[in-house]
């Protein structure tokens, strides 16, 4: 950088001085951490929400410092200005951190406390520096790393699954409509890939989208967890340099800002000690993947084809599927799916070995929280693609899925019913031997005539619904006896 | 065998006949499965309380069905007898199907269908054999493979995950002991393998205690999630073959015998397409193993040494530690549960692989059972003798501790409190350059004379409690100003 | 256990003293150690190989300590003599250790040293006990349980793997078998699982054998890298208390006694430091594993049916396949080849978390031969099985297949190399869109006449072989130019 | 973008037409792949290596094509061309398919061919376009999605392995720099985290090194095995569409063009069918990581304190620890190398689950090469910062070493080689007791006199030595003796 002019800042910290470009926003222990870890490519600032949920924990204590008598007036509303400034806005310059840190958390605590200092130093005296606002001093004042960084990943990661439920709620409405669509056509319901009973399309698809609804619940719950923060425990738990006061009043502050109850974590050491509130997460997401894998899996082979497969439904085409094969159009959207649930179970693998941290403090928050935005942020991009391109616009062979549905041998399952299993099972075999219907082979077996069969069998979808199923068999068992 | 003299039974299913020894308390589809799975020398007998759940559905389902009127009394009565001698013991023998059997199950229901039909028709008869009680005719009847097992597994983990419950609550127990009985050690607390600051043995224990009570919270919500089940539900998902009577009978019937209150599943078919239930559960477990190894792996670190290591607590010797190196004693019972929690996450990778299924059913479920059940079975038993041989003989070495605390140059933390981060900082920099305790560097570097320094730093575990740490510091002040 | 009259026998360890009764072949610390860790079911004696392993090197000690002067003849003599009875016959009963044992394998080491020295005692005197031979001083002699245990590890699993490689080598040959059926069977290929070019089955399966004759190299490589043993290195990897000659001698006689050619690891240190080549190890089995689950899965996709799936090939029928569906057949033997394959899998989550040590030794070997052993274990015993009752027995439905290959809209490939890509695609979607097959289509779009056609796409079969497309695009183009 | 002027091209594809404008380096295919895909921010640009490798392979066939009379000379001429301007320079703009895509990698292949034939067809007539350069029709000729993708994937990361194996070599490098250095520094082995026998830190960083050597010999065997390519095999492996000539003269070319011998792999419908090349790959990425993990946490242990740690060694400094204890200094390399390694585990993951495919195509392999691309790029660029700011720089507390290894209780092992096992045991028993060192117990027992002791237990390095130790208690014995 040929940056001319601007006279460079000599910024100090414990390992010792440095002079720095006067227009960076942050100071010397951001720029040594720049040094330690650009190994990635992002940075905390490519964590949606998380640098503006630490700024946020410095204005609530910045305030609450002030109400409690630990900072002068002029320095908390300097912090506070300086806070809800880069609230408005974050430039991902200025948070050049790469998520790849160690120590816990340090850098990224520092870059904010740094920036913040800077600005409000400036706002106080148009010069940055750590003079009279200081970075630990004032703005990490009742603070450490340890309870910020946990506490600024909880608030993130809530904010994220509750954008990510928003996706999801979009799924289940758009399959809702698919099984009001879809809820009289009688297909082949399968069971280890072999022909199995009719089922209705739209019953299948109240499976998928009461799953997607039961996972909607479990990341509510989850949204839930992540308000109780470890705010207040500072270094190890103890509280050390947080008085009782403090620790109330930021939790007011913080809600207060934010519009959210977060509240205290029940114990503290525990809350520093364990990570494995995170593998609740990123199981609950890996929940919704392996789910969301499963479906766009199932769509893959039902619209297999187009016509050596089954060629139940038809995907919406969105480009060609062949750059030798002309006319060959390819599952993409759900296979970009499965490929987001890939990662997601990957991203687990992670979070579960980073979990398991030491002593006083779990110092892989970093890991951990790249991994679990990443999950949730992949997903929420990739189902609105995938409900606008591929779900919304399936299309049904209904004709195939009629005939393969009146086709399976399993339809000797009501034959079982009203004879008894060994006589199903021999009209089974003799059908599959001669190559016909079960209506066919039981009248060919002699177990009833054809206008019984034609009762029986006349319309597969009576198999779907129980209680047609049984006045059928009702209706059946009359016509025999009279 | 050379059994003599007992005439074999010759049997048949769709696939044709088989003579079998007339002692063997099962039929030709569970010798068949025999023949084809025998791998893993482990069989669903060795599943603790799978068969008695699947005997205990076939006990519900026949009263159900006589009720219903779906069987005669003789052959509903005979079926529960059956059922009932065989809950009160099982016999391993008589359900030899590996536990790795294809088929989503069937072999396993199968197995029980012929060991009730038999049974029952050497009640009514004398001899066993499908007349006149049918494994599929009678026995299943109202039931599919597909509604049964899932229904079963979750009777089972149900009772599991109660069992380990118990042991976890043990080891709370044992740590509620030593959290007291270490209340006011005071240690060091370490972020980063390096020295923090100040914490009692007993706040430190506080938060494993906290964290395996927060787990077993946890595990009691999914022991009631596995009070819903898809029995009616039969082969797909639409209750093919099971009357809305049935079904509101079966699980009347179910909770009577078992005392629980099971309920239906609120949708069949994503119960019989979905197993995403079974991450949670793994993921849970999994919660509580990295938590437990997280624990072992504290309890190794801390009682490292025994001289040239933390060396801040004594487990107890509960065998030599060396074949070459005598005297040596090592941390086994730590070692053994991390093995454990090794184990667990590697089931959990195993889980979430199978449960991915595919359309109308998961037919994974076999290996998920395996692997929850494995995982929740090393655990209960781990669990206790870690408590008995290692948690609850735990000592300290108290002067190790304090001396450690007290040395730490983080109590620079309070000099941070007290004027501000710099001189603190320049503090520590001078007690870490001339090896001084940041006592004697305060008063070396003149912020304090050496009774001021005595007052603040004369009881380090002032520093554990905020409250305390806000008078000693107020104390200070008023003594400086005067 | 009531045993009677024998009088029980008095053991001092370094932690104390114990009874035991004296028919008990092993000694006080494989007691506690029974009391420490009974909590899998499995011990070190149900691990194939495992025992024997020690005890041969426990024999190759022995002679090795006589003949570089470390034991008295009488002594070490006794040792082998007891060695090679026990490495004729191992009891389970004697060696009782759990698996899953703290201490990284001192109690696996200390229960075959005791039982040999019990028994050496009772060879010279008539009498069990440490005296004159006992377990550390005379029959661990020059050795650790730190260079043993790995030492055993790799000589058993080497020994499991070459089994292993047995019963793969036994399914590729039933591959290759049908390889040559199937050459002739024109079949359609699928890409995305959508319709894709014709190809051989006998093509597809060559993929097959191809794939596991690799991995049966790669297994060859691997039992070519458990030849090295860190035996020599005692407790740390400076060979403290072996001998330069001992650590000659013992290589010499175990290369002696077992016949294959062991030798020592290149940098001790190393060798019991990390345990990565655990990883390559386990990631092999998990390659083998993952291609025969996508061969399982491709199995079960293609017989999928039976009317109302691909239905390209029929596996052979080796039981009923539903308790409520009579006539149903399910691809058993593959569900049961990819659970295998899933707990393979997890496995290696399992082996990855234990292959992190720490310092001077990994303690976790003990997890880690569990986890390995039991993937080979699997798979052995499931590879013959899956052969012989599903691969032996492919059959296929030829006419599908063949009508299949002929129908795909993939033909148009062909157009796009006489012609061009567009011309091609066009023929494709009018193909589509009327239902017709690209012969029909590329008539009815004039690309050629009826008798062009015919050559073209009379004869599929010749798109699976380049050099055979090439001439019929050949003979073609002069149909055409005359 | 308000882009004046420029008149928008009208493109075609078999779904139909779409106005692009003109500047658009890329055509219609890859315009509907961004509106598919965008999820995730990285695009197949974002793959170091990838994008050049299929433009080197479109090169390599048009040369191919050329000389095999497929392609014209002008055209193939604008092809090569075109390609050499962008193997010179890849603008991430042109590239913008998501690296998330569907469909095996189609959306990848066509944006090159499409970037090729416009610029081709510019070149020819100063027109974008796919007149007379078309992408499918002539810079894809004779090659498919389904051989090219796996081709490039093989050779982007057969050169990024090689990348990886420098820095490796770097790392191996300041290890045996450190070696020599600390070659007579005796230390305190542990096992179990107990204190065991005397090492030299030079041994223990052989240890370190060996492993790292034996990864890049593993590595540099991979970086081998990519050399075999699939191409050739166009769509399903049958070579449809790739003469016998061509196929020899693209590999002929493609190494002519590249300076490496790349080769086609043994069976192509293998190569299509199974990734399993791909857990190799990423197994031997992750033992090299676990073994950095465990390198790493060595670190921290080592370093672990300053005072109440076991304070053998100090990391450089290269940021503050803390932003509330002051002077507190973190491991911060390690730190972020064994975060590193997390990531890398759970890479292998997804690598495993994508490496399932299905019948003749892999279709996952986006998600591979993300997942392998990413485990390698970490790994390249936190090593040679880990060498720098840690590995390079670590210095030693000599005098805790050698307190450390002269006071341990495992130099009972000596006596136990001179004496026995239960002789060293009770002194080592009494040493532990009395708070004594092995040398003052050994005389307190009565086992020697003082010289003795002095002799025997003088200078610990002896026993880091075999010989050294042999010569030592030969010197002893005779001592005894005289």
């Amino acid at each position: 950088m040929d940056r001319p002019a601007i006279a460079p800042r000599m910024e100090e910290d414990s390992l010792g001085t440095r002079l720095l470009p006067d227009n960076l926003a942050y100071g010397i222990q951001t720029a040594r951490a720049v040094d330690n870890f650009s190994i990635s490519g992002r940075t905390i600032a490519d964590i949606e929400g998380f640098v503006p949920a630490i700024v946020t924990i410095k204005q609530a204590a910045a305030r609450a410092n002030l109400r409690t008598g630990g900072l002068e007036p002029a320095i908390a509303e300097a912090i506070e200005k300086a806070a809800a400034e880069y609230s408005a806005k974050i430039r991902r310059a200025d948070f050049p951190v790469d998520i790849y840190h160690g120590g816990g958390g340090t850098a990224a605590n520092m870059n904010v406390n740094e920036v913040l200092a800077n600005r409000a130093s400036e706002i106080l005296t148009g010069r940055k520096g750590a003079d009279p606002v200081h970075p630990n001093t004032h703005v990490n004042m009742g603070q450490s790393t340890n309870d910020v960084i946990p506490s600024a990943m909880k608030m993130t990661v809530g904010g994220q699954l509750a954008a990510l439920r928003a996706e999801m709620n979009g799924l289940v409405d758009a399959l809702l409509v698919k099984e009001k669509a879809f809820s009289n056509i009688v297909k082949l319901a399968r069971t280890c890939l072999q022909d199995a009973l009719p089922i209705t399309l739209g019953q299948q698809f109240s499976g998928y989208s009461a799953a997607f609804e039961r996972q909607i619940a479990d990341i509510r719950m989850l949204e839930e967890s992540c308000l109780a923060l470890p705010l207040g425990a500072t270094a190890v738990g103890t509280c050390f340099g947080a008085s009782a006061e403090y620790r109330t009043a930021v939790f007011q502050e913080l809600s207060g800002v934010t519009g959210k109850s977060y509240r205290a974590e029940h114990n503290l050491f525990d809350a520093l000690q364990n990570a494995d509130h995170w593998i609740h997460v990123s199981s609950a997401l890996k929940a919704t993947a392996v789910t969301l894998s499963k479906f766009s899996a199932d769509l893959r082979l039902m619209s297999s084809g187009p016509r050596a497969g089954f060629a139940e439904i038809v995907l919406p085409a969105v480009q060609p599927g062949s750059s030798i094969m002309p006319g060959k159009v390819n599952p993409v959207m759900p296979e970009m799916m499965m490929q987001v649930a890939f990662r997601v179970i990957g991203n687990d693998a992670t979070v579960t070995r980073a979990a398991e941290g030491e002593l006083d403090l779990n110092v892989w928050e970093s890991i951990i929280l790249e991994a679990v935005s990443e999950s949730i942020r992949l997903m929420r991009r990739a189902i609105p693609l995938f409900v606008q391109s591929c779900v919304a616009g399936i299309e049904v062979n209904v004709a195939r899925c009629l005939t393969d549905a009146s086709g399976s041998l399993a339809l000797s399952t009501a034959l079982a019913s009203i004879y008894d299993y060994p006589t199903a099972s021999a009209v089974a075999k003799h059908a599959a031997a001669h190559g016909l219907s079960i209506r066919d082979a039981s009248v060919a077996h002699g177990l009833m005539n054809a206008e019984e069969a034609d009762l029986l069998f006349g319309d597969t979808s009576a198999f779907t619904d129980p209680k047609r199923t049984e006045q059928l068999i009702a209706r059946f068992r009359e016509m025999r006896r009279s």
